[in-house]
């Protein structure tokens, strides 16, 4: 039995998210569909992560276990030409039988884009989210800074979404490895965030409450204080989903995994 | 009465071409419902030109001609918080009374985006043509200099579509004076068109027949008969519309304008 790796990419708003549902088109439940079609078995993805509606991918990461004796190139080829157009598989790849997408995983990174000036160009505009007003930057980068480490993110987590089963001991405590700001284009500025996992919403309220800031109605010494509150109300409002991408998963080179 | 500039961006997709449609949304019947609620007024825009159904526009130009007293800046805001979000008023101005965005423009650049590699990425796909196969960069800049300068284009001219009130005593005759290739990124390439007109479908007739000499599968001998025979059906299948950009339109310096 092969362990088979997909690295895939995606544009959200076709679909309600990554995980299967019953009466919604997801990711997971299209690509499953497809590779069950091809391997003649049914085929159950392990996702690094969840993503939630109208989010992005450019590398998420997903294994199955297959009997199938089809080659890697043909199941690729196949999937992709019976796959929406909004999902393309980029690489398929036999892994280490241990290989789980999401528990061998050492980190995750997330992106979010922001266009400024006074008009949003309608190109473009389902992949960035417009902020027309002045957004200080040195204060954002503050805020970046502050969050940076591990800490608890319970401020920053979706109220009420608490998901048991990728729940370990930690509770809302999480590594934040790297968090900046780039100016990434004329009128345009990307956060890039890099960690060991991240709660539901996590970046997404992060960069809604750092674009408070960014806008001068909060401060950081009040950013400060809502990262300490370790409560959701304490924060701002969620950034819009189409913003945000997932970017890539990172795993031990295929030899180094201890397993 | 004042003379009024707008230059536009918009997102092609959403839109029967830029042309107004009693039954179909298009970008001029839009523009012209929102600036006739605000002005209290019926307004008729002169487009600089006609893109269709799916073209994209990062700078088109329409002037009208408006007895309201509203303020630019009033009008520029209040139009683009009721027009779609694929449409957006770039810049308004007061023009010369005898700026007109059709007879006064010089020059018109277009380009054209395909994405090549084995696979295409989801994130962009509705805005470049994929091609998988090998493209020779070489074969399609010939094409590019051999169309360069002043042809009659009537091979690369719709079929059936003359339209007559453009029509000059020039016929299917137009000047390109510059006709460009460039790697615009990874896996990227975008062609660039800048001349004194186009005729309808033009550059995607242009685009669809160098995309079969780049295959190989067409000659650059080939190339120089399809354009010398001046009859469409030489030529090979148009381009698709969603590749296509109206990047600008060229005037004179606003004190230079002889009318």
């Amino acid at each position: 039995m092969r362990n088979i790796k997909l690295t895939i990419a995606y544009d959200g708003p076709d679909f309600s998210g990554w995980q299967k549902q019953l009466n919604a088109p997801t990711i997971q439940g299209e690509l499953e569909k497809v590779l069950s079609t091809i391997t003649n078995a049914p085929v159950t993805l392990n996702g690094a992560g969840r993503t939630d509606a109208g989010v992005h991918a450019l590398g998420m990461v997903a294994n199955f276990k297959s009997n199938s004796s089809i080659s890697l190139s043909r199941l690729h080829a196949g999937a992709n030409s019976m796959l929406p157009a909004a999902i393309r598989i980029l690489s398929i790849e036999q892994a280490h039988p241990d290989f789980h997408a999401r528990f061998t995983s050492l980190s995750k990174s997330y992106s979010y884009t922001v266009a400024t000036g006074a008009i949003q160009s309608p190109i473009g505009r389902l992949y960035a989210v417009h902020v027309a007003q002045f957004l200080s930057l040195s204060a954002m980068r503050q805020c970046l800074k502050i969050i940076t480490g591990t800490h608890d993110f319970a401020s920053f987590e979706a109220s009420g979404s608490r998901d048991k089963t990728i729940r370990t001991g930690r509770g809302s405590v999480r590594s934040l490895y790297s968090a900046i700001l780039t100016e990434s284009g004329p009128d345009r500025l990307q956060f890039q965030f890099t960690g060991d996992g991240f709660l539901r919403h996590m970046v997404r309220n992060i960069v809604g409450t750092i674009l408070e800031v960014g806008k001068e109605k909060r401060t950081v010494t009040e950013f400060i204080t809502i990262l300490d509150a370790k409560d959701r109300s304490k924060a701002c409002a969620t950034a819009p989903a189409h913003g945000l991408f997932l970017e890539e998963i990172n795993y031990p080179q295929q030899g180094d995994i201890s397993l």
